[in-house]
């Protein structure tokens, strides 16, 4: 039976909903010991910055997410990766966020929540200033944000200063904490290494990581980060046992511990994925980044304690159905060692609708042939105007407490549509006009429509969806997220036929795989 | 007869030299309105950075300055561009800078010199924060820092926010003060424009300058500036007459005016000049960046008010004689509208001895005949041998003052030795593996000679220096400073020679000229 990842701190002041879970604010046990926190993650800052219609999305949701956590008043604000969509981002992307960030989280709301653990912990090196940025006294902090790095905005370089993430840029101006800065040889390093110690490149100690140490009347609270780091190498360091938490040594059980992590957690390749069990039993929350899909109500783990949120991205950075999930970003309420998050859908995020039809049973109820290309025009085009429609009903379902004048007065933005068109024996025409009836309608014209011909792949012998267009757009293919990459491409199986069909096992598959998955995920 | 550009605040507590200068500190006249401003530019942050030896020195000496600023208790710090050597400068070059402006700038010093215009001119869009960083209550500032752009560090790029330089970057964060950005009609705005009015693509009003406006006790300091725009540009507004500075309102005559630009001085093409004398005549102290050459000691302009300080660059960009000369930053020291420069000679500056010979003459000297290949390199080697000595004792006369002792303990930093050696004659043998007997004593081994041969120019009909080498070597060419490049290339000769020669002459050539100094200056 399914354990509910909650412990309510207090009876709602609003409404309760069927599952006893309240739909309004809430009152705190103790204020002085209750400790707010913004919860978001995958903001993608940077995101299609060029789009005409798109381009301020991911811009405009992060200052959302700044605004909420000022009119919440929360006491800090905790990110689990890919702020940055680049790994450089544009000076005009890097501008804005800092612009954002100086705006909303500094000014002279004190910060009641008192850092327990070493300020300069994990500081530039060389310089007084504090690495946690309340703790310097030149700076009037209002909201402090710690983050961790995604696999988009990841250290890389091996400059004078060592590997840097555009993170650190706002860390050394002072305007995010960055913290769970993973430490890895580089590749050259391990490669250096591997060669003098061919069986096994793993010769280090594993990964350890030192908590973020917060206080806050009664409640401790331990922030353990751990940036992206590639997921095999995340798989084998949890199955080797070799990641160790620093627990706090003062009353080791009173803290209330959270985990944010940035990696692969649904299974596209059993050595590329984190497993979900394999977290310190310690742990009472794990806030989960990379994964796109809003899963943000905490979940149990199955023979675990703890339980996983999974905010799920700011902004759809690929038209799958996770992303279709409305978005949302929560606020963790914790006293002592009980919590509760609060969900707050977010305002800005563009409408998306998406639709699968199967092609073949629409015109045959529509009574259409296939070689009538007018007809499925037209059948494809008004299941469109459906699905605009339906984005407009659900967005204005967010304001049914307005007033009818003050509902007029609000206008949606242009959606995403995504219609995916599975069909099987016949070729399509050239549609590729087809979306500038839709160009002033809808955000993503030139791809509402996917093509998918179901295929009999002959080699795993089963039937499948492929995606029938000739090629894969590399620029579609790089917002895509890492999972749909991984469906398209799947190129760790084609790797592992590959190696068996040249007899070619022997070889370490570690390395194979870090090397393709890192062209997967980078589009190195 | 030279007019003498100094105002003596006070007679110097230390000695005087030959000429009535003050050899040492001096006091103040009065205290409370004694300005200081540390003056320096082009810094070039960033040169040479993935250099193993040199790589550190422009940050080296970067942090030099901000030293020297904060052991004088400087009011402000005053930059004249190009602080950046690259216009997207590397994470780390950008990461080290932000570091050290926050280390160094940040503090409880409190700022004494009162800002009197709006803090919020140039302020980016949006945002509540002011443009000037110390009057945002939420930094504690201790030291402002005022930067005008070079042509290195420029805005470009067209995103959402406009055209942004790295010291934008610089300014959100509130680490520095960015003016004198000049808005300019983009290339684009400017073609459409030349299209409806193709005799003068220029038709906008002019250049406006508004100034910071600064004061302490009875000094009142107005501040222009203006960043690196095209030399012809600046050359056309000047000539036109259309280069308006507003002054304060209030008791005009009271300010002390400072122009901060950063163009051409050197006249290496008529067109691509800023002349001297074209500024305005309230004008008390013009600032010139961009050349490196140091002429920090303010020179009189014939038949005007003001004079000219041209601090140079702090790090040597390219090895040619203007770079020779003793880096030095200054402290202006100004009441009311009396100044004084204080020069400072920088003390991290790699030693750079440059010796040019002639090498016929050399090899008659030394009865060594031109196909002794050996003999040949033999003299070479030990006039380089006699430079690296030269460097020494040049490095260790600024240590005179201290005991033996700690003189042993002192090291010197590799030397830049450039031998120029020119020969007309013979052709010289492969020297590729010169340098390399000279890797631990020099920081520059690969590029310690360069050969001239001189050849008589058929078109121009004069003998002239040109470089013999079969190519210019594009990296070296990259890091030349604009002077060395057009001495090298002569496009704007080159271009209008052409003009001539196609009988093209009613084309107008400022466009062309524009685009081919675009070319030099920017490596595109």
């Amino acid at each position: 039976m399914m354990r509910i990842c909650r412990r309510l701190l207090t009876s709602p002041l609003g409404d309760v909903d069927a599952s006893g879970a309240p739909t309004s604010t809430f009152q705190a046990r103790n204020q002085r010991d209750h400790v707010k926190i913004m919860l978001a993650t995958d903001n993608h800052v940077g995101y299609m910055e060029k789009d005409p219609v798109r381009g301020q999305d991911s811009m405009n949701t992060f200052r959302e997410v700044l605004e909420l956590a000022r009119d919440n008043d929360v006491d800090f604000i905790l990110l689990g990766g890919d702020l940055f969509h680049e790994n450089k981002p544009t000076r005009a992307t890097l501008h804005g966020v800092m612009a954002l960030l100086r705006e909303y989280t500094l000014g002279d709301r004190p910060v009641s929540i008192e850092l327990l653990s070493d300020p300069h912990d994990g500081s530039a090196e060389g310089y007084t200033f504090p690495a946690i940025n309340y703790e310097d006294s030149n700076l009037n902090v209002a909201i402090p944000v710690f983050s961790i790095h995604g696999n988009h905005d990841d250290p890389q370089g091996v400059g004078y200063e060592g590997a840097l993430s555009a993170l650190d840029l706002l860390s050394v101006t002072g305007l995010v904490n960055y913290f769970g800065k993973v430490e890895l040889p580089t590749s050259d390093a391990t490669a250096g290494r591997s060669a003098t110690n061919a069986g096994n490149p793993l010769t280090e100690d594993g990964i350890r990581i030192k908590p973020v140490l917060l206080q806050k009347g009664r409640t401790r609270i331990a922030l353990y980060g751990m940036g992206n780091i590639k997921d095999e190498r995340m798989h084998y360091e949890l199955r080797a046992n070799r990641v160790r938490m620093f627990r706090p040594a003062e009353e080791p059980h009173s803290w209330f511990n959270i985990l944010a992590i940035h990696q692969n957690r649904a299974a596209h390749d059993p050595k590329a994925v984190v497993p979900e069990t394999m977290f310190d039993d310690s742990v009472h929350l794990v806030v989960w980044g990379h994964e796109h899909e809003q899963l943000i109500t905490p979940q149990p783990v199955a023979g675990k304690r703890y339980c996983i949120s999974q905010p799920g991205s700011s902004v759809a950075t690929s038209l799958c159905p996770g992303e279709a999930a409305e978005k949302k970003v929560a606020i963790i309420h914790i006293e002592e060692r009980d919590y509760w998050l609060e969900e707050i859908p977010l305002k800005t995020v563009r409408p998306f609708i998406m639709h699968d039809i199967d092609l073949a049973d629409e015109l045959e109820d529509a009574g259409i042939e296939v070689e009538d290309k007018s007809g499925v025009t037209k059948l494809l085009k008004s299941r469109i105007y459906e699905m605009i429609e339906q984005a407009r009903e659900d967005w204005m379902s967010k304001y049914e407490h307005l007033s009818e004048a003050e509902r007029q007065a609000i206008k949606m933005p242009l959606p995403l549509i995504r219609l995916r068109v599975s069909y099987t024996r016949h070729e399509l025409g050239n549609l590729v006009r087809f979306g500038q009836e839709f160009v002033d309608k809808i955000a993503n014209p030139r791809d509402v429509l996917q093509f998918s011909k179901k295929k009999v792949m002959p080699k795993r012998g089963k039937e499948k969806d492929v995606n029938a267009n000739d090629y894969i757009d590399p620029e579609e293919f790089r917002d895509m997220a890492t999972a749909e990459k991984l469906e398209k491409v799947q190129v760790a199986d084609l790797v592992r036929e590959y190696l068996e069909a040249q007899e070619l096992n022997f070889l370490n598959p570690y390395d194979l795989e870090r090397a393709v998955t890192n062209f997967v995920d980078k589009d190195e």
